[in-house]
């Protein structure tokens, strides 16, 4: 069997000696090429694939029976027409837990209110009583995977959740809401919000100027989703006007976020360099291996992308 | 039936609604009294005391069935020879709630490593994975109330969760340790070390030059606990080495913290005015009638202090 592994040096680099060992624990028997220009297409399996590629033309692939993407994210890529081989989205377990782990992180960090303890450089003792989660309102949009992960683990904590999704979902300790309608009701006096959309037509600005405005005054944003999910411009006039009191932002429409962005100088705004969703090669590796022995056996590859949906 | 509260007026704002609707919630009719200094000293059958009150002496109550102090820490009145009577710690579910939740918020800062994040403001795309909890190391010192609450919580979001005690304890998912011995065990190679003992005579200083060297290169200090459970001058010195990377310390010798102290002005902590470990009124004055209640039906007071052991 021949595996294509097309993507950047730096991806190689974590996984050249996780992917054969992964293979072999699988009992797979696979010669892996990594390239992003290779020769004699034809003669691959299976496509490893990352969206930061040189390679855009699947139709030389013709005997390919899955491409796998190794990122969460494939809103580059599933409108490439000449991708019509079955594409695996990455569900990594590693990344879900670094996701909850990143938005547990900055909620607790505004649910407490540390910066200015944190940043603070003057000797300026000055008591609070911090709220209780119980006493705190947080809204996830996106139940999926990722959302609905993050939504499980801080209602055990005791924040007030509720979410959002495209379609009805039920999640124990979490207030579900969906559809049009519901997504005001999700975003109605929410103190935090965190983004766990995919980027769809549909989703594309959602948290535009009127939706921000729903939100509870002084709430904060947390996008580790994607960058266009929010009005850039609706977003920083609320900050300004103090109806929004901060915004942490992982991801953004341009990345790495250019110099010259206003998010980077605003002191309201917290930019992370799209930390919160990455792969971890040592779990992604036997998600990579198991759809490889599914393929072989004739079993259902899991987390395909449904092209008319875009995720 | 009579109740002295003996604390300054900020606390009487917090307690002085709240506490005669407890006590009518409870069934008890009782006058409650706010004074530091009260006359007619032998009518009282309860006091309810803060140790920040003027009031020192507590021979003259000599019909007072029970004392209960407002606060989690007794170690200020347990040394006085005029208390003789019962005395009750504040044991407040909201006070452990909040102590998990500070302690939570401020593992996750460190494991995440998010404060160059939070504080930076130059214009600089550094991109990095976070580790993931279930790869890091993090030791909780004290498994009373609190130290069990905040191990259960962490070694419920995947860290690897050791625990020391001055007694042997068993909890699920924590890696407990206990006496002198244990305690070496406890710290070795910690990652993140967060302080929840009591303070006597035996934990003064405990986390010494010695101690704070068994811990991992680049370690992280929390103290929630009690100021003087850190040599002070070993702990700058050790992050002066590098030794360890942070210390995020919430009580101190002198409260507040004197503007002259190096903490202040030290680069690598995080000073916070002692708002860890705040107890709600909201919820304290359910416990206080539950004592009281339990004090006239001739049952057995909650979290009585053991004077032998000073908590």
């Amino acid at each position: 069997m021949n595996v294509l592994f097309s993507a950047p040096d730096d991806e190689w680099d974590n996984y050249g000696d996780l992917l054969p060992r992964a293979f072999a624990a699988a009992g797979i028997e696979a010669e892996i090429t990594h390239s992003m220009a290779p020769e004699a297409p034809e003669r691959f399996d299976y496509i490893i694939y990352a969206p930061s590629s040189e390679m855009k033309d699947f139709a030389p692939f013709t005997n390919v029976k899955a491409v796998m993407n190794l990122w969460a994210g494939v809103e580059s890529i599933v409108g490439n027409d000449t991708l019509t081989q079955p594409l695996a989205r990455m569900v990594d377990p590693g990344l879900t837990e670094g996701m909850v782990e990143w938005c547990l992180g900055h909620v607790m960090r505004h649910h407490l209110g540390f910066d200015r303890d944190v940043c603070r450089r003057d000797a300026v003792w000055d008591y609070y009583v911090p709220n209780l989660a119980r006493e705190r309102k947080v809204t996830v949009l996106g139940l999926g995977e990722l959302g609905q992960a993050v939504s499980e683990t801080l209602s055990g904590l005791n924040f007030q959740l509720r979410g959002w999704s495209r379609s009805a979902k039920e999640i124990a300790g979490v207030d579900c809401h969906s559809g049009e309608a519901g997504l005001a009701e999700a975003l109605a006096g929410a103190e935090i919000v965190v983004l766990l959309l995919p980027l769809t037509a549909a989703t594309e600005d959602l948290m535009n100027a009127e939706r921000i405005a729903l939100l509870a005054p002084g709430a904060v944003v947390i996008n580790p989703g994607r960058g266009p999910l929010i009005d850039d411009d609706a977003l920083i006039a609320a900050l300004d006007s103090g109806h929004l009191s901060h915004a942490t932002l992982d991801v953004f429409r341009e990345e790495p976020l250019p110099e010259s962005h206003p998010f980077w100088a605003h002191e309201k705004v917290t930019v992370t360099p799209h930390v919160a969703s990455a792969t971890r090669a040592v779990t992604a590796v036997g998600v990579i291996a198991e759809n490889i022995r599914r393929g072989e056996a004739g079993e259902d590859f899991l987390h395909l992308v449904d092209r008319s949906l875009g995720y």
